[in-house]
């Protein structure tokens, strides 16, 4: 199992709809997560901050990723967040969450 | 089960050292952890920011707290620790590491 903790900021004024929207995730959207192999996927904010945690226990991250990138319903869900959400200029290229460093964990 | 997001900031030059603490944590530190019903426990980094997560299993959360709070060599592992790190301003009263609003979740 791999764990990732990413962080990105909500713009002020889109927070409230922003949480509405995770309030009502899109059934297809949840579904397409769990076909990815993703669970125990919490979403954190403080002070415009939202902080990711999810774990996979797929065996290949990439294709599971490029699979939920591939699909229609989640691209349309991405097409409404995005708007909302001011990535980390020091994301790494590629990254719009950026990966964030795993400095302890204890199970 | 409860799960906590916790954010707080590193000073930055003390990171490396809070790094190679939590590295190699003291296991009088993780057997507290423990035995106080906390578990799947993360601290991520980026930019000066540490976010945690963790699971509480226990039926009474502040007890825990306050045996953790009150152990000897939990004390001194935060007196090394609370110097390297700055807390944010909008904290709760009482609060060191900040609570998070957990905004979605997806088992």
């Amino acid at each position: 199992m791999r764990r990732f903790g990413q962080i990105i900021k909500v713009r002020q004024e889109h927070f409230e709809t922003y949480k509405a929207y995770h309030a009502k995730v899109w059934p297809e959207i949840l579904e397409m997560i769990k076909k990815c192999n993703i669970s125990n996927y919490s979403i954190y904010h403080k002070d415009g901050f939202l902080f990711a945690y999810m774990e996979y226990s797929g065996n290949d991250f990439a294709a599971d990723m490029a699979r939920m990138a591939a699909d229609p319903k989640t691209q349309e869900w991405w097409a409404a967040m995005e708007p909302m959400q001011k990535p980390l200029e020091t994301r790494k290229k590629g990254e719009w969450w950026a990966n964030m460093e795993e400095v302890f964990h204890l199970d």
